[in-house]
């Protein structure tokens, strides 16, 4: 198997809606939810986009949690209703690991900076694959 | 279905044992070690005992995952070398979730303060079922 894989995981993109940033106007609509309407016209064929009421994170909003059958789970904070380039990017490292685990190069800067947690998966891509 | 599983989720426990709080004594056992080493005789047979170098929570450790087929998959902080009883109480509440989710109620006080994220399942148990 090659360094990246043929088919990409179908990447599961879970956006709190709920999440707003210190200082909105309270009566705007949430970044979180800006953010989800970002996402819709931004993921490519394969990834799913779940829009969730609060994953937990309020105190580092806005969150984003990435999962993938066999691969880990990443949760990602201090995003914005700007970031969906970013996420794109970060699901799609996601989609071609081959270990599961998503690689520290390429990631974007917030992705570097802002990773909440990352939880390993029940089943591992490679148990998957025996 | 009554309020609770008649077989408990087998629950996943994954325990970051790399995790220091601030202070520690760089020399000594970490304490995410340390509570590691006190799970191993605490957990309910059913349970899975995972260590982890590295969560992601460097900033709020320790760090404990609790994960099963189906549920929600649940990160905590702020936890000790003594907070074993705590992660047991947690991980049964989420083992005999109906729903994937763990109830508030019942939760011990650190599991109250101290959520870091939540993620839901790729499948949860209701699709799972049917």
């Amino acid at each position: 198997m090659g360094p990246m894989q043929e088919t990409p995981l179908p990447v599961l993109v879970h956006v709190c809606v709920t999440c707003r940033r210190e200082g909105d106007d309270p009566e705007a609509p949430r970044q979180g939810s800006r953010l989800r309407d970002a996402l819709v016209g931004l993921l490519p064929d394969g990834m799913t986009l779940q829009p969730v009421e609060c994953l937990g994170n309020c105190k580092r909003s806005c969150t984003v949690a990435l999962s993938a059958q066999g691969s880990w789970t990443y949760v990602f904070g201090d995003l914005t209703a700007e970031s969906g380039p970013d996420v794109v990017t970060g699901a799609r490292l996601l989609a071609h690991s081959t270990d599961g685990l998503m690689p520290w190069r390429g990631r974007p800067e917030p992705f570097k900076r802002s990773m909440i947690a990352r939880i390993p998966p029940i089943q591992p891509l490679k148990d998957a694959a025996e």
